[in-house]
């Protein structure tokens, strides 16, 4: 393995274990600050190996591996959430600098642990509780309505693990290996978690940065679109949201990311309710992801400091930049793996048509529904702006051809 | 030599002759688009080769180097303007697709070409001359007013090459060296340039773009401050330009990118001078720079579409971005080597005091007065813009220390 090469003048090296597209974006600003990136990549073509000079090949579940790459780098961070424990506390017992830390992943990587801290700080949650048995089930339901969402705790991602369950029958499969891995640390030792299906207004995301000494930084809350459980679209600002609640919500982030002393940046996707008593505009959690984020990819050209650049800053505990909107508004929208492989052709239509679109893509494969790239937006009239990153989006997909 | 990696999609691969600032800066925007860069590099550690995988190390005056890299290119440009004759045209041979093309590249290595031209199409310039005696130098002083300003036609840059001449006994040195080249392709086979020194009111710049298929994009007119010959600042656009001024300086840059067949980025140096007939502000062509330049830095973050995307596009053919301000001042200042060699720390505390400050710096080592990167601020007040940027800039380079 060849040591990754420092720019001259004291900087440092700053290691992601994962080489895909989150990773690759981080390329972009660690270049403008003489920051050296080392990449440990799943494969020689992953997206960020394609960009970044120091890019070994490496299993991440692998310790002794992950332990020499380390080795190289001032910090480790992430472009996902899935290096297991073991891995994580190696490197911490060799002194390895962790971003966020393994503490603070523990709550992006166990659904019951997040929904507890959730719970103990105040933070509004859906209704929710582990289950073990048929009898655990039935009686959530009953209580809750039916149906009701199960999530496996451990191990769950991008909608897989996420039930809807109208019965307990529906996770029979599930409470079985959950009686299975009882005593031991599979997915679902503690059982499985379920929800009450939240009757949402529509979603909103947070993305908060958060340094080692403390410092925070929230972008202001966006509405994100979502398509047969895929995210397809961001609004930035979310357009039209009551300010008590942004500050709420915004409040809601900062008070999450010192509760579980997150570094770097983190995203807290949450659903916008009514509440049933005042019928004022109010929210409930869903997920935290614990490293930048696709709601946060408007960033990139519609605040005065992107969401890579800030999680590098944040990694490396230097002061953090401005988040404040360049524009009223930015829309991002998701470029979707479509039907044909040739994606290089349709710039000459999108940048013909639109001399202002920031097209990103992440230099993968083409397979159906496979998020591949964005494409960003900013001004001022946000319906505008929607119609044409959705027509960029969707041509770069092959959905329209005109 | 490996080959580039393609992203898969049908995209392509930029060749960059030079790996310096202008090649690295490139980097961004290629990854962002998914195309890939090869970059043939002065040296392993070279500016761009920190941030771009495929840069392999080959001497761009070895025309057998220089033709093997290319053979891996879909376009080959260049991060300067030193590239030898005989190697352009060789790559030209080889049906390399070449932005700017030989015959355009020629007007900005040959200053008294450039001249001619500027002064056939109109374009106002200095009063100038071809000189190869004493006698010309002294006919030239006795008509245009002392001093006069010499230049080398060929090789000179970044004022080397440049002389103010007093007298005909300054320059006997180049007047011996041009009887000697007589006849020859040496730099003073054609005499040397003399022009009159101009009394200019400012600087400033025009920053174009244009692509094969003939389309043009013009970047506001900027302001460039020099210090001891040096450009530290750059304003865009350039404070109280007449308007009627920047139409015709806007309107002179086109009809020199058309008229020369310039393809890729461009800039136009010029005086602004005042019209000795009418009083009204007029301009003068300086020099030209047939490659991304340090008077558009300020774009990379104070316009929709950054001049290094810009360059990418022009010399793929692909339609132009807008280069509209994204807001109405950009302040650039250089970061210029001071005698502290440790950077990095510095970050500290400009990033601390100025959180909407854009950092770029280029991986070079610190020697005193070397361009190692810049700054950009983005608003509304100028003066307070200045401030900051120009603090940030004396902060990195070690002029102050508070």
């Amino acid at each position: 393995m060849t040591s990754p090469q420092r720019a001259p003048g004291g900087f440092p090296v700053v290691g992601i274990i994962g080489g895909g597209q989150l990773a690759r974006m981080c390329a972009a600003p660690a270049a403008e600050l003489a920051i050296t990136l080392s990449v440990l990549a799943e494969a020689p073509d992953a997206a960020a190996a394609q960009v970044i000079p120091s890019a070994p090949v490496g299993d991440y579940t692998d310790v002794e591996t992950v332990r020499a790459w380390a080795r190289e780098c001032d910090v480790v961070t992430f472009d996902h959430e899935h290096v297991p424990a073991d891995v994580l506390a190696a490197l911490a017992a060799d002194g390895v600098t962790l971003h966020p830390s393994p503490d603070a992943l523990h709550f992006a990587q166990d659904k019951l642990a997040m929904r507890e801290r959730m719970t103990a700080i105040g933070v509004a949650c859906p209704a929710w509780a582990p289950a073990r048995t048929a009898a655990d089930v039935e009686a959530f339901g009953a209580e809750h309505g039916w149906p009701v969402i199960a999530k496996t705790p451990r191990g769950g991602y991008d909608g897989k693990g996420v039930r809807v369950v109208n019965r307990p029958e529906d996770v029979a499969d599930w409470l079985d290996l959950a009686a299975q891995q009882d005593g031991t640390t599979g997915p679902l030792a503690d059982g499985i978690l379920l929800e009450e299906k939240v009757d949402f207004v529509r979603e909103l995301a947070v993305l908060i940065a958060r340094s080692p000494m403390g410092q925070a930084a929230a972008w202001p809350v966006v509405e994100t679109v979502q398509t047969d459980g895929i995210c397809t679209e961001v609004l930035a600002p979310a357009p039209g949201l009551d300010p008590d609640l942004a500050a709420v919500v915004t409040e809601a982030g900062l008070r999450i990311a010192e509760s579980l002393s997150v570094t770097g940046v983190f995203a807290i996707e949450m659903f916008e309710v009514t509440d049933p008593g005042t019928g004022a505009p109010a929210y409930v959690v869903n997920e935290l992801a614990m490293r930048p984020h696709n709601s946060g990819h408007w960033s990139m050209d519609g605040a005065v400091t992107g969401q890579f650049e800030q999680h590098l800053r944040a990694v490396l505990d230097l002061p953090l930049g401005s988040p404040t909107p360049r524009a009223p508004f930015t829309v991002m929208a998701n470029v979707l793996g479509g039907d044909h492989p040739e994606l290089y052709p349709a710039y000459r239509h999108v940048m013909a048509r639109d001399p202002e679109l920031k097209v990103h893509l992440y230099g993968k494969g083409v397979r159906p529904g496979r998020k591949i790239g964005h494409v960003n937006l900013t001004g001022t009239d946000l319906a505008d702006l929607r119609e044409r990153a959705g027509h960029a989006a969707d041509y770069l997909t092959g959905v329209i051809t005109e």
